[in-house]
């Protein structure tokens, strides 16, 4: 538990922020929609906690994808009231003995195994603890649905108003996963990344944070799959069917086209390697 | 606003009839669901209204159709309580400067953006205005996911109770799309429609409304593909694997195959052209 | 009714154990989430119930899956509060005349068409009533659209209070799909089983119920299309791609591959046969 931040000091009775639920629970697994896993744990919820409001963050993330959980999460729990609970089960380890992480920052708890989902979603002040199972587990348990039997009740209990650094023991070492390449200063170039995540739309989201740099779009040409792409700030800039690279809605820099799937059209996916140049 | 409504006479202090909220907020869009788009907006609606019910109309309008959109938000609003707030972004234009409407009929309120969306929806007596954006947009809005940044934030506000005229101007000049070609009295024949929507079942919807027009099916032979269907009222009047037309949820035309998928085994799908030519 | 059941004696002043509606409505159909139809319905229980909370089972049944739906739903009813409706709408019948049914069983409600779908559900217990139809339909109900029309309806007005036994009249002749083969004792062997459904990783779900059976796994080994697949306890025990049977989070023997897709990596679906032989 970090006790060095201003908040503990003014707290009268221990080291933590007061925790303020919200009601809500937030879910995102691989576990798909058509299957009842999802329902079956708001079951659950609604078991440990009448009332509670679930929101589904995605279940569509691919089976076993812990770096695209981890994105999509990072991504999404900031636009929540504080005091929600967010719940993320990719899982792939399930009852191999990996701990199950419960965390806090800025308000907001969340519930994850501890395989480097939370890397990519919480930051230097988050306060972690490893989940007490036992606690939680519901009667039973199996070796293959933690989702139901340990965090679906865990989050009840979470939302019901039990304090995270109440629901296990204070835990440094969780898995994050290795750091990016660093980016180079916007002086300097040319800058390289990499097709993080397709979206629905076929858009190409990548893993430059441009609003994190405070990189000016303008002053760069995007390059990808060997063609150039114009930079622009809105789909509308660029006539139906051609391609143009923008700040997307999550900050980062994103190849699309307009009115069509830059995926498809482009022949490009996951992986694909993006070069930024400074223009002369 | 209109003021000639004899509501607007009885109304004591104004010309617009009462705005009552049912805290319900319905979300219909082309995002899909294997992204977090959709709860992230729950999360701004949540965090502007807490409380609010959220339900999802559908999420799975193919990609900047927004015919499909309005077709299917026409034929689903009135299933839900008075004062519900129908929010529906299929949104192409996003970030080009088109309004977002902002409307109210039969104490229901709309917001979609003005790109012909609401013109199957909203009948002549509807309200619409065009939304003030500024006003509601998050701090920072993108250039791409105006769900998130405003229609979210509006939608809070519709359904915590603000009443459709306070949030915008009066807008007359929006977008309806083109009329359908009118449908020969009943009298008359042959009378041609086409497929507008494949459902899930593979059963072909047509534009054609069956219970607007009151006709009566048994008096007409509907051909389609060059073969002859036979009509019926529901689908076990035939044998499986066999089709037939009939009166659909929706009051329109449908060509269905008993406990089968007309659009594969019939090998037609939207803009397929059918016939109905009176029985003689 | 039945009457045989000590609670009724102890009841005051009927048979029947009291109603405590838990304010909860899960639905499960083959309806999808590309067409509003599911949201549509919500928007009728909510006409119906004010406050009324929906959760969805799933949507993702196969088109007229009625063993599927009877499957899924046995294994997840039990995970929600008592006093729960559920509501499964998989209805090839629907217009045909066919009954729908109303049932309790410890202390949970359902509503199903009489088709076979609630003979997996519901337990000898259980006090199963026809429906009537006409007291909660719609005006104007339609011939293809139940779940809106009367389905929705019913199970608002028993989410509200209405007891079941007082929304029909007992109804004995309900289907019930043929029982399974039986399963030999413990002792002996083979033991044949089946797949019955493939899960969205891929995991060849069977139907036999290890659980039930008391069946020790490490005494038997597992065999299909050709291979022998050795027991474990969880994805963990085998290398990545590795085929492993476990007793999955139903209860049931389950084939998966860990980290993978048993389904495409053996090439087996539903239907493929498993035989279980003592070891020596």
């Amino acid at each position: 538990m970090t006790t060095s931040e201003p908040e503990s000091k003014r707290a009268g009775e221990g080291a933590a922020p007061a925790w303020r639920p919200s009601g809500l629970v937030t879910l995102l697994t691989d576990f798909g929609l058509r299957d009842p896993y999802v329902g079956i744990m708001k079951g659950v919820l609604h078991r440990t906690l009448p009332g509670v409001t679930c929101v589904d963050l995605t279940h569509g993330i691919d089976p076993q994808d812990v770096a695209a959980a981890g994105f999509q999460l990072a991504h999404s729990w900031r636009w929540f009231p504080e005091g929600t609970v967010h719940v993320a089960v990719v899982d792939p380890g399930v009852g191999s003995g990996r701990a199950i992480l419960v965390a806090e920052e800025a308000g907001h708890a969340f519930l994850a195994p501890d395989n480097g989902l939370l890397g990519a979603v919480l930051g230097a002040e988050a306060r972690v603890f490893a989940l007490d199972e036992d606690r939680f587990a519901l009667p039973g348990k199996s070796s293959t649905f933690h989702g139901r039997d340990v965090f679906a009740p865990a989050a009840g209990a979470l939302a019901g108003g039990l304090a995270p650094e109440r629901a296990g023991r204070p835990f440094s070492g969780w898995l994050r996963p290795a750091a990016e390449a660093p980016v180079p200063s916007a002086g300097e170039g040319p800058i390289e990344t990499r097709v993080v995540l397709v979206d629905r739309f076929g858009n190409l989201v990548t893993g430059l944070d441009v609003e994190q740099l405070a990189l000016d779009l303008a002053l760069w040409e995007v390059e990808v799959g060997g063609r150039r792409i114009p930079a622009g700030r809105t789909y509308a800039e660029v006539a139906p069917g051609e391609p143009l690279a923008l700040v997307d809605s999550y900050g980062h820099l994103e190849v699309a086209v307009r009115d069509g799937d830059a995926a498809r059209e482009l022949n490009l996916g996951r992986g694909a390697l993006l070069t930024l140049r400074r223009r002369e």
